[in-house]
């Protein structure tokens, strides 16, 4: 039966499309120089008003999704040249978002680990009411002593993070469902307000976590939420075959997505789903010009001061010695002869293969061989190669995209990307409904999923 | 020092000025049968849009601020007939509102008890920066076994909730101070995007919350926001007498309200405090037609289901058997004659000075003896009266108001009750700044308070 179903899915490219989603962090941009570049209003990272321009941007390409992710109070490097990462708060700014837009999707990361579950349920739903039926959550559990010290105490094991997750995803989907589908009745005629027996408790108590309910929210025109999940581990699978519509990713090759992907497909049969209510989808940065070149000099201009600290790091990801001193001059043909890209780096092929095409030092890194996803700098065409490529190997059933700054390089995406997508059927040129289950193919949702809850 | 302070904000009436809240709740109005008024959208409850549209009627009025109470998930008592009191979430709807107000205070409720501190810190600052100075938090602790329910736990002892809750509000101001006033440059021209030594962590760790910090959050327009508080124990008037700068209370008579304000007084004294600091706020309910008969009838139109039950209220209020089938009948002088007001219930008196006024049974009850906070049922001068009455005799610095009916009553006030006190000196006919610390006096507060912190 499951694969029955998941053959009407294949092949990829005829009739399937693929979902974009658009990185919203700080209002800048993906690069660290965003926030200086010409053009750029430098009270982005404050500016409630930037950030909706930015999504309002995003659904003129029809994007199925923002995304903002978060790491409440993550240590900033540098904040004396750098920006923050991440939104001032990403609840505050999806309502803002939501009261301006009418279509795209708004997806936020909230910690499993550092939240009262009841909190969180209630807000992701509140949004989810607000936006007509848009919200999405992607539940993490936080990691790393930095964060968990804002909460004045230490980083759960894993193991006990994950315990939590788990409980905290069932819980909230629970209160989110407490509400039947028509139990809120508002006649003013008749005076019934609600079907008090289509409200009711679900007095859920774990071992991390418990609650009463219910929550006093009716459902949202796609019923409730969508859950999304971000992060490629065994437990990442498994939190996300059980629970999550869509995965947030990080891959550097088709090979290692389409590995990714059939992780998280395999994990959702375990837990007797349909694998494609599981959407893959990983990170693709983008530095946008009409020519290569263009690309290249927008990215310097962007990134290039930091160039010679990476030189560094490129030598270690190749192994050869590299003088940083020489921005100007290609890698040497006896140099890169003598290239073991490292094992432990996935980019690192890439950054042999850029190499050996004979670009200088400085555009070999202008290339972005060094970023936290695959980089495309140039026209927009190598872009939509890239997304067609591994869309159609069955390595991603969309992207997330993370421009180098949001001032323009949403517009230059939405001009430049879209289009050729849309001319080759591989993206869709209008929404096909007001939800985000629409957008992402998921069915409503309203009381509890049985699936779920008899786990 | 502190008494020539005080004395140069008295006495009342001559040129101080009484400020205004309106009470935000469920989207319909402060009585039960709100929802099923004529020209109530009964979808009120869910639509962002409702709110909006009451708080910018509010700002038509000049009022100082628009206060939404919370309790996480009280139950409800009648959910078939009867719309839950609070809002889907105080945050969401604030930042709607934040969006489409320019100079109206932005006041919730947040819990001491339930809430992560750093979380609260964060979406409160960050909604203070997106109202660009406009933020207010009523930090309550939260009671009850079926609100602790919704947390997986029992209620904490009012001791540990106190407690909490004294280490709760010292830690959020330290975070929202943890960015000095002049550390987030953003100069694109030298590339700094911040002073790192401005910045710091706050590294508090109390008996029951801790924070390393910083919150990366740099001031708004007020610096940060205004701390309320609401309720009138003694360890309210410690709390609130040490961080809050307004106390939202409930108050029957003048010489409750002005014992409790005096009380809030001393505590702010105790703290080292100027007095005025604190302002005192008691409710107040209205109904407001053209003369006391229609407004009487509005009221009955609204509550008149309940008449039946509260009698019998009455009847205990009063210490008189009361006929409840005989509404439409005043109470006869023999038996008020007898009548002994309840000690236990400060509206006894009042509710017995109605009924000797000769009033039906049903005109009785629908002056509203039996409410949350004293209720105007009468012309907008009834209103202006009463708040005239208590402001100089100290009772009150403000009142937030309760409309019974919240699509027509705020306008009903706005333009019936706004423009007598205004006639009169006792409110302003301008905002005299944009944001709340201006609208309440109060300076602004950058860093952290050492008055606070030495504590």
């Amino acid at each position: 039966m499951d694969s029955l179903r998941e053959r009407t899915h294949l092949p990829f490219g005829s009739g399937k499309q693929m979902l974009i989603g658009l990185h919203l962090g700080n209002g800048y941009g993906s690069q660290p120089g965003a926030w200086r570049m010409p053009g750029v209003d430098p009270e982005s990272y404050t500016s409630f008003d930037v950030r909706v321009k930015q999504a309002q941007a995003a659904e003129r390409g029809k994007f199925q999704f923002i995304f903002l992710p978060d790491g409440p109070g993550a240590v900033i490097t540098d904040i004396e040249s750098e920006s923050p990462a991440f939104n001032l708060d990403v609840m505050m700014t999806l309502a803002a978002v939501a009261r301006e837009t009418q279509y795209i999707g708004l997806v936020a990361t909230g910690s499993t680990t550092f939240n009262e579950p009841f909190n969180l349920a209630r807000q992701f739903k509140a949004l989810d009411v607000m936006s007509h039926g848009r919200a999405g959550w992607n539940a993490i559990t936080s990691s790393g002593d930095d964060v968990a010290a804002n909460y004045g105490r230490k980083i759960p094991s894993s193991e006990d993070r994950y315990g939590r997750a788990h409980e905290v995803v069932q819980l909230i989907q629970a209160l989110w469902g407490s509400w039947g589908k028509d139990a809120w009745v508002h006649n003013q005629q008749t005076g019934q307000f609600a079907k008090k027996e289509q409200i009711l408790p679900i007095s859920l108590q774990g071992k991390y976590v418990g609650s009463r309910g219910p929550l006093y929210i009716p459902p949202s025109e796609q019923g409730q939420p969508i859950i999304f999940h971000a992060g490629g581990s065994p437990n990442a699978h498994e939190l996300a075959g059980r629970f999550a519509n869509a995965v947030i990713d990080a891959a550097f090759t088709i090979e290692d997505a389409r590995a990714q992907r059939n992780a998280f497909r395999e994990a959702a049969k375990r837990y007797g789903r349909n694998p494609d209510e599981i959407k893959y989808i990983p990170g693709l940065m983008t530095t946008i010009a009409k020519d290569r070149r263009a690309a290249l000099d927008r990215r310097i201009q962007l990134t290039g001061h930091s160039f010679r600290q990476r030189a560094g790091y490129l030598q270690q990801m190749l192994g050869i010695p590299i003088d940083a001193a020489r921005l100007d001059e290609p890698i040497s043909k006896e140099l890169l002869q003598d290239a073991r890209p490292s094992r432990y780096d996935p980019r690192a092929p890439h950054a042999l293969k850029i190499a050996k095409e004979g670009w200088s030092l400085r555009d070999i890194l202008a290339h972005g061989v060094i970023d936290y996803h695959p980089v495309i700098v140039g026209p927009g065409i190598e872009a939509a190669d890239h997304m067609q490529a591994w869309f159609e190997a069955g390595a991603a059933d969309g992207f997330w995209i993370s421009p180098d700054v949001n001032s323009d390089g949403i517009d230059a995406f939405v001009d430049e990307v879209v289009p050729i997508l849309q001319e080759r059927g591989l993206f869709h040129k209008e929404y096909e409904g007001k939800t985000l289950r629409q957008h992402l193919g998921a069915p409503d949702q309203y009381g509890i999923d049985p699936r779920v809850s008899n786990k």
